[in-house]
């Protein structure tokens, strides 16, 4: 009686994901999971999904592909003030797939495990006639009661953002050869920074947070209408890197990709005036460079004002899986 | 200053995945869910996907097609012996899917939040160039150290199973049009039925659990492989539904597909002899039948015996991705 020979998804998810695997995750060889919930934590999920030439390019690094969803949720849990726990993550496969395809998608999962520390608890492997499709399930936890909100700006609240703003939009076309090859932008297009030390840094000093994967613009929407008021920014004050700011200056006409373009995954929130001492000091004490950009205030919706105070008109609204 | 208009899906979440949210979902409008973890319980967390044409047919109707993934992931509840509490769901889109698709398929799932007792903590829509991709995450929970394992069998044991084996597969073939038509079996193939209340009631009953979705072979070859035995079944008294017994009377060939074909989501579990009477008095309690099919003794491998107690050679080893 000799043992039954077993698909190969067993051998591929054995090799490739086992070893990255936390000890509730029972080895990724039963039904589900165990996890003991930490005592006295709220929980805080989310999920997100990934398509290959949606959200990233078919012939991006592997490596890089895991990591960045792991990191896009990751950055939800920053926008929460949460700590990271662990992840159950979903592939959809093209039959034919390369082994070291996997291993190298596998590999930089590992990667980012060891540098967010956390472990999968779970998943599924399954086959696509389609483009590669991933999702993930992230849990963190936070004190109860102290989770960062979109809701909670009031009129007279001064918006900040971290880090800076359009490199990813940029590296997309710098990556698709629509501006030059740049290193720094295609890496933040691959791999964005979840700013998870400011966002629990910022719990009991930001009134509202979120992070920026849809654009700047429209995501600072977001804020004012769960706080029913308006938001005005500066546009020559929103935080650019060097390359931003040359391509920038090269084509005055990026300014709207820059605003509206998406994966950014940095952290957008709303702090009171007299708490700028406080939110600065967050961002010495995590490392992360924090930049005050606009206001709330009465009204309805977002403005972005030139360097003159004028009000620009923008055309993109944001990005849309629909539109 | 007019508020700016939101892309499509922000519209969509809002009228169909709104509703079906639970009070930690936030609406659905924060970056990640907030829960608080039952006291005293242990979490239990298991991910599956389904693409159309591997997991589920095109042209399913689009009321079964969540419910279908929403049932497998309670199935893998089930097999642990846990209680649901909540899910995340991410649904990749083709663009251009009509509304009304979408509308069908969110009422089909708050049917079934309603029969099973749990709402939606999260998730993500996108769109993507291939076929429709759906992800989700279940929570359970379990009282600590409860839980139904793989592990655990030991030879002596009895191999159980609950309700009929081989529906959903012969159903698949019905609505492919290789086997007469039959609605019996197509609601089995789009629309497991989870035995959420048997797992629980089999906690300190059942030695080894798990969920059938491979095919009965295959999976009880999981079952032997994790407690280093064997297993032999007879397949006369492996629990068929009057139409598979019928389809069967007509094509013996259908034997393999039967056993081996999948997607049943029966449970698979061992029990010591002695506790015979316990099991199916869970089974009672429960409204759900079980039957017993066979033993775990010494050896490896599994074996599936004739009428006459002759070993029978099945070509198909269980449903694989990647074979």
């Amino acid at each position: 009686m000799p043992p039954m020979t077993l698909p190969p998804e067993f051998s591929l998810i054995a090799r490739h994901f086992r070893p990255l695997a936390g000890p509730g995750a029972l080895d990724l060889a039963d039904d589900a999971a165990l996890l003991d919930p930490p005592a006295g934590r709220q929980l805080v999920l989310a999920a997100d999904a990934m398509v290959a030439g949606v959200h990233f390019l078919p012939d991006d690094p592997p490596g890089t592909i895991g990591r960045k969803l792991l990191r896009t949720n990751l950055s939800d849990l920053a926008a929460m003030g949460a700590a990271p726990l662990g992840y159950l993550m979903t592939v959809a496969l093209p039959r034919g797939t390369p082994d070291a395809w996997i291993a190298a998608f596998a590999a930089g999962l590992g990667q980012d495990q060891a540098e967010f520390g956390l472990k999968v608890l779970g998943g599924d492997t399954v086959s696509t006639s389609g483009p590669i499709s991933l999702s993930l399930t992230i849990l963190g936890t936070v004190a109860p009661g102290e989770a960062l909100r979109r809701v909670g700006a009031r009129p007279g609240d001064e918006v900040w953002v971290s880090g800076t703003i359009g490199d990813g939009a940029l590296g997309l076309l710098a990556l698709t050869g629509r501006l030059p090859a740049d290193p720094h932008l295609a890496d933040r297009y691959r791999l964005p920074k979840p700013r998870l030390a400011l966002g629990q840094a910022l719990v009991g000093i930001a009134r509202a947070a979120m992070d920026v994967s849809d654009g700047l613009a429209q995501d600072l929407g977001h804020l004012a209408r769960a706080a029913g008021c308006a938001a005005e920014i500066r546009a020559d004050s929103v935080p650019l890197s060097d390359p931003a700011r040359a391509a920038l200056a090269a084509d005055p006409a990026l300014l709207p990709r820059i605003l509206g373009g998406g994966d950014d995954y940095e952290l957008l929130f709303a702090a009171a005036p007299g708490d700028a001492d406080r939110v600065l000091a967050a961002g010495r004490a995590t490392q992360t460079s924090v930049t005050r950009i606009g206001r709330f205030l009465d009204g309805a919706g977002v403005m972005v004002l030139d360097g003159a105070g004028q009000p620009l008109d923008l055309p993109a609204a944001g990005w849309s899986h629909f539109a």
